[in-house]
């Protein structure tokens, strides 16, 4: 049901069969016929941060795409987790390379999943420490946005949407929570 | 520093080369010289529950492991998360295959990060519908323990024992929260 993505082994390049492991796991893996390796194939998480800014938190760090997909369309600073960093700091490096801005990391904000493209993504609230941003290449531009100006028709993805949403409602109650959901 | 798992590519089967992509990317990736696939490695979900029993939530479900790593030692049901599902799916059907036991999952609890090994864990609180459990082969056996006879010596992982200590925590406090950190 799931297109795997490996045709080769990893380890000698042989090419692999899909099949059940036969080790008791459900799940057809890609199965290497010379060497034996098992090839799983597992979602990823995207991490980012809510960098917000003002007295109140009033306004929001938006970043503009220069990348596809959804090129010119807008985001919080986000991209896929990479080995040797945990959740909040792959949240921190997101937020510096895409729109070079200076925050303090706070509590883990939401966990959504998209199980459709098999991800998981987990945005940080992060208190700005200045409004001047440095972008970089994958971003044409990073301003920040009250409430009543967000682009909502103009967001990138569902998950930036939903954390968005979350953040206003919850800065309204004067209480950040955690929040879980799925996007579909 | 984090030493890559590919050596042929996916896609052809080709030696790959260790390199930046040139694409402004920072990361070292494995590239193959043929096609120009880019592999990339990332940080693998590990999803479970806190299976727990009794009026007040006194007890909770530890299975004790029949496979390695730490085979004997007691772990909360939890396994990587697969493509197709959502982190609270994945943390069911763990708890299915690996003690057989009838869940109403609730909310997210813990999300730890584990740096060392490219692992976040993401436990959940849940109700257990029946005391009466069927260990999958993973397990040798599985049976609900009340705070003062958790086996702590002998627990399987160090995010477990941090679950737990959280679970018994937040029950004496009345009130449970989402608990992050890290796990060195
Ligand atoms: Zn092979
Ligand atoms: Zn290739």
């Amino acid at each position: 049901m799931w297109p795997s993505k490996i045709k080769h082994c990893r380890e000698c390049g042989t090419a692999v069969e899909h099949r059940l492991p036969g080790d008791g796991d459900t799940k057809v893996r890609a199965i290497c016929p010379r060497c034996g390796t098992i090839h799983y194939e597992n979602p990823l998480n995207v991490v980012g941060t809510v960098p917000f800014w003002g007295p109140q938190g009033e306004q929001v760090l938006l970043c503009k795409r220069n990348i596809e997909p959804r090129w010119g369309k807008w985001t919080l600073p986000a991209g896929f987790m990479e080995l040797g960093e945990s959740t909040a700091q792959g949240a921190v490096r997101e937020t510096q390379e895409e729109a070079g801005a200076d925050i303090e990391i706070l509590d883990l904000f939401t966990v959504l999943n998209v199980v459709r493209v098999g991800q998981v993504h987990l945005y940080y609230r992060a208190r700005l420490l200045s409004d001047v941003f440095q972008p970089g290449h994958e971003t044409q531009e990073a301003r920040l946005f009250r409430e009543e100006d967000i682009p909502w028709e103009d967001l990138a993805f569902r998950t930036v949407r939903e954390t968005l949403r979350c953040y206003f409602a919850d800065r309204r109650k004067g209480q950040f929570g955690v929040h879980t959901g799925d996007i579909s």
